[in-house]
């Protein structure tokens, strides 16, 4: 998928709204029953089905997944599987925030790319290029890469200021917007902006406006928003540009709106609550 | 295992020798036959069974396990389960460069550490201390921080000069280093030095002086001697201190030191090599 098509969607769907997969089997209902991989599995496809109308993007959490070992990697495989069969128009991202040299780069980009059942991979940009660049080989994938994330510690490096004024971040950004996009086989090479986005947390909404100075024309993963706090009205006033570049995830406030049996159906509802907001926001700013 | 009690070990073998696990199926000599599953681990039990009498810790490397999906994900958990039950005094690095917020980290440090088949895991500071805690919670494990890598793009952030004069790795080591090993459950809290390891190129053995300078006293996990290069003596001479302080990492070197039925053999002779050019670099420097 590239930009194109994300804005494709984000206008039919009127909605930019990515969904977090950070399923925890503490937090699932208890009505729903089996092994370890049949409620995990059940409890994601419950919320896919729920929300899909409302979400441009779903991004499950490996580390919800791995702390499962085998059988929650089988529900991550199978999750990404079902929607991309049931719902193939929605971006799937892997929220893995790897970050290697190049061999080692190159293997995880083909552990998650050769299936064809994932769009895009967070990536942490420490180590610079080497990381990024096997994961921008692939056709129609995105290498989504951490520039200010929204956690507490986030002042510990990534705002730190750089010898020429800027702060770390601002120079990940500029860097990052560079990197090649090779052409990979037979497919024309596309441009940056097709292929990388950026992390970007929603709890510093006036550092957007500085970010979108820096990147304008890219789209933007913005965590943060619901239970890690940040005003959606902010984000879209400071972040957004023509093609939107936005997109807005929220997880536990949607896929835990509610622990008894409705919980799909309260799902559901925040997600259309959400999405309702932006399609007026995307009146206003678009 | 604390930092004195890997000391012990590295005195006990006279080598500080760390086997990088980097098992690619194409490299595996063709004689072993079987599934993805079988031929992977079978490759891996032969080569730790050689390098044993001269490893002091393995370090198994994510990616190329995860390129395998489930398969792979069983022979990394069976190969650090061999390790553990066979040579119960090697420490295990799980090398996956994790690097995530609060309770998203805790469920990463939960993947890793509740079966206790490892000892270590490697973490991307860019996120800062929220990526880190939830590591130094369990008892005698390590957190292994990336600090000074030794790919070609280590310059495109990690060498960066901050306003301060500092490069950011000096301030990674700085920061790092004082936190905390907060006491979980009834064990008494230990120091960082028993907790945190710092991963430092030996491309760069000039630099090495600098980060003693910075963090004398901890342990360094230095890889890139071998096929990334580096010499053993420079790393020695700068990087020692009264407690040896390092573990130099070779993976491909030592594991495709023959492509042939006699791999093994290759392997156990070349970890023999290097920990007998170890054993000379602990009476001269130590």
């Amino acid at each position: 998928m590239n930009a194109d098509q994300l804005f494709e969607q984000i206008k039919a769907k009127q909605s930019f709204l990515c969904v977090g997969l950070d399923t925890d089997l503490e937090k699932i209902p208890m009505h729903i029953m089996g092994g370890t991989r049949e409620v995990l599995f059940a409890f994601n496809r419950a919320i896919i089905d729920a929300t899909a109308p409302y979400a441009v993007a779903y991004k499950p959490n490996l580390a919800f997944y791995e702390a499962f070992s085998r059988s929650g990697m089988d529900v991550f495989e199978v999750t990404c599987r079902y929607i991309r069969e049931n719902y193939p128009e929605i971006l799937i991202i892997a929220d893995a925030k790897r970050g290697d040299i190049g061999n080692t780069s190159e293997m995880y980009a083909r552990a998650f790319y050769d299936k064809n059942i994932i769009d895009a991979v967070t990536l942490s940009p420490y180590m610079g290029r080497d990381t990024v660049d096997p994961f921008l080989k692939y056709e129609n994938k995105w290498a989504v890469i951490l520039a200010l994330t929204s956690n507490p510690s986030a002042d510990d490096f990534e705002t730190l200021k750089l010898a020429g004024g800027d702060p770390l971040w601002r120079e990940v950004l500029r860097k990052a917007a560079t990197w090649g996009c090779e052409p990979h086989g037979q497919f024309k090479s596309p441009t940056n902006e097709d292929r990388v986005m950026f992390v970007v947390g929603a709890t510093r909404a006036e550092t957007l406006q500085q970010v979108r100075e820096t990147v304008p024309d890219h789209f933007l993963l913005v965590p943060g928003v619901g239970a890690q706090g940040g005003s959606l009205e902010d984000v879209a006033r400071h972040g957004m540009n023509p093609q939107c570049g936005l997109l807005v995830n929220s997880s536990r406030a949607i896929i835990y709106a509610d622990t008894t049996g409705r919980f799909a159906e309260a799902a559901a509802a925040e997600a259309a609550k959400v999405a309702a907001e932006m399609s007026e926001l995307l009146h206003k700013y678009l």
